[in-house]
């Protein structure tokens, strides 16, 4: 084992790839997002390679159900697992691997969030994070009587203080709070059990919470916003950032920004690890991966790439133009995916695309980072931003599943491994453990400490 | 295979047992709480001895923090895991048994408990029950922003409103709705995936639902209200009833009127199994049998005894009496858990019990009804309430765990089976085909049928 530092891996689990198209191709199967077995297959794949994490988006609402009946008929989203119900299934069927469950804090309460998150955490021997998101999906607010979500500010502010309780109810317990004396039938120490009476803008919490401290203490917060009031949030709150960046003078800037502001809030920045997302697509030789990646472009219906510019990136008006011409840079405002809708905008400009070849490239990648060769100059490409301060590792967003986890994992993983960039065996049995984040003290034991002291 | 009438038996999980003294007892592990693999290792045993549901209770407010130091210290309750997060960890090291949730109506949201449920469903293949309760643990409502929790009547109101909204999010998808068409670009049937549009009295809700229909159709319902509005609640929508009755004749009458009712709402009869829960106290000889009780008797502390009486039965007044007078039958009246303390109150008069005998019995049983004796007294006293109209199998709640449910299972199956009132081998994979309960036909479906006939 290496004692260098070494880059972490994650992988965005989905049903048949991250390419849009990926369930029409020849080796996927289409029905993985209702299959357990295909994520129980990915979950142990990602494992035997000794990757970090897995990791799924979530959301709270149906995602396809905007359109006309033609491109309702032809996207492939809608029916599949809650997240934290996945992951605790898959916990009892591997040993190393860690949870990041995506769960929202606009629709939710902190009391369920705390328990779900504590209980996987314990149950999966201290593997579970906690994937921290606003609602940014309209059909959602639809589902809990709203006719439409809060705005993007007050949703930041009621995060903020989602975080701050659940972080709380995660520390009712205090680690030896628990004695289990039979002989003089003391089962608990209730000094060392606390409430938490927090009181604030969006919510009023007793506690205690009913589920004790796990192996690691509290389950990694884990973060993915680029705007202003996410960064805040992240450098306050954040152990894992996912990102999407493209150029390396960019992701460079973010790494900066994230870990700058973690050392103001008086925060250790090696204890924030920045994991942007990279789309490999991986050949023997150059032409075979431009050939998978032509293979799955021809798949991708217009309708479909239309539809996912709109809502992907809040460009609902660029219907009205021609596929072939270029993209428009003067489009009215949106309130929605202003970063990622940013990200696009340039990298049109950047690269003089038509409508028709961002959305080939949002069908891909969905904005993040494209990286293809041969293995050795997928590693290179890897290994060129974490040494040169804009990553600490990667989530990784195979084009298809399983295919595109097994070649990384046989082909990629050796390499890395050979350059002593990455681990051969898991470091702990704990996420904490194998992220390097430390287990953070219980809040009530530090300060009786710090008052004996 | 038998084709007659059998027992469907389930087991109340617990971490060390029923009896609240258990975790002192010299074989249990008193740490259970917090263990997965305790359990595990009970699931397990469970499906090896062909039960139909293992089973555990709920709350959304910690049990144990009332009480002066020393009684708070010495209850065994507070540190557990959220149910569905555990039955998800259980189904992917099990494959017959069925799993009962337990998940409130009053501090949680339809779209997240229809989504919890679906995906533990799919995740399982089609073994998921939600036993559908009202909080009536005071200290919930105060981690929701509330100061108590809403009256008896309105809370049923809410969990009648509930229930529909996550029957009709369960049917959004039409069986046959996902076409997975890969060559045409086809993913589904947008005609046969379906918006709710539920405006009630407590909700407004979209819909659909992002999770596909289950193996089979839905997960069962699980209640056990015994008060008038929960009957009403479970006549119209329950397909297993949990109840506690000490008296063949109680459980006859309980029986017969829910029977009863559930015809006179439509339903077939049959289509609603009961299940009360017994209390077994298993001896290879009688005296066996009683040495057993007396040795967790003598570990209940009086401080938790009085204590139980206080919460479970709503008898907080009973500390200002003679522990060895008798139960005062003119006590003042309750909000909460009146069937139970009607129960209580009854069983002290039939039996003419001192408050610390009949905390000694809530002990154990905690208001269920007891039985002791020999492997085939035991197996009698089961026949005996299901040949005579009573009930339709039994939820288990052994005094200790695993033993008790070893004991079980090894002592008391086989002579069920012998006489032909359980099965050799589970009839199906999913929980309603155990159950014997028909697959809900979606409702659109059933609908167009309709309409086409």
């Amino acid at each position: 084992m290496s004692n260098k530092r070494q880059i972490k891996l994650g992988v965005f689990l989905s049903p048949s790839g991250h390419h849009e198209a990926s369930w029409r191709h020849p080796d996927t199967n289409p029905a993985g997002a209702t299959d357990f077995e295909h994520f129980k297959k990915l979950a142990q794949l990602a494992e035997k390679a000794k990757f970090d994490t897995i990791f799924t988006a979530d959301s709270d609402g149906f995602w396809g159900g905007t359109g006309d009946h033609e491109t309702r008929s032809r996207r492939a989203q809608g029916a599949g697992f809650e997240p934290i119900t996945l992951y605790s299934a898959l916990s009892s069927v591997t040993k190393n691997i860690g949870f990041v469950a995506t769960a929202s804090t606009t629709y939710n309460e902190p009391w369920h969030i705390a328990r779900k998150f504590a209980s996987l955490d314990q149950i999966s021997g201290g593997r579970a994070a906690w994937n921290v998101v606003t609602s940014g999906n309209a059909q959602a607010a639809l589902n809990f009587g709203l006719e439409e979500h809060p705005e993007h500010g007050e949703r930041y502010r009621r995060a903020t203080e989602f975080v701050e309780v659940v972080k709380g109810l995660w520390d009712s317990w205090e680690d030896d709070a628990l004695l289990y004396d039979k002989e003089n039938g003391v089962f608990s120490d209730p000094d060392k059990l606390h409430d938490l009476n927090h009181v604030g803008e969006f919510f009023k919490v007793k506690g205690p919470l009913n589920v004790a401290r796990s192996p690691q203490g509290q389950p990694v917060l884990v973060q993915a916003g680029a705007s202003e009031p996410g960064r805040v949030l992240a450098a306050r709150t954040a152990e894992a950032i996912f990102a999407a960046w493209q150029t390396l003078d960019d992701a460079q800037a973010f790494y900066s920004d994230i870990k700058t502001r973690a050392e103001q809030y008086g925060r250790n920045p090696d204890h924030i690890k920045v994991l942007p997302g990279v789309y490999p697509v991986i050949g023997r030789t150059e032409q075979e991966a431009l050939d998978k990646k032509e293979q799955l472009r021809a798949l991708i219906h217009p309708q479909i790439g239309l539809s996912l510019l709109a809502s992907l990136g809040g460009f609902p008006v660029l219907r009205d133009y021609d596929l072939d011409g270029p993209v428009p840079q003067d489009l009215p405002d949106t309130n929605n995916n202003k970063s990622r809708r940013q990200l696009l905008l340039e990298l049109a400009k950047r690269e003089n695309l038509t409508i028709r070849q961002l959305y080939e490239w949002v069908a891909g990648a969905r904005g993040h980072r494209v990286i293809h060769g041969t293995p050795d100059s997928i590693a290179d490409q890897l290994e060129e931003w974490f040494v040169n301060g804009a990553a600490d590792g990667f989530n990784l967003l195979a084009p298809t599943y399983p295919a595109g986890l097994v070649e990384f994992a046989d082909l990629v993983v050796p390499i890395l491994q050979k350059r002593g960039l990455f681990r051969t065996e898991y470091e702990a049995s704990t996420l904490r453990g194998n992220l390097g984040l430390p287990i953070p003290e219980n809040r009530y034991t530090a300060y009786r400490d710090a008052k004996q002291a």
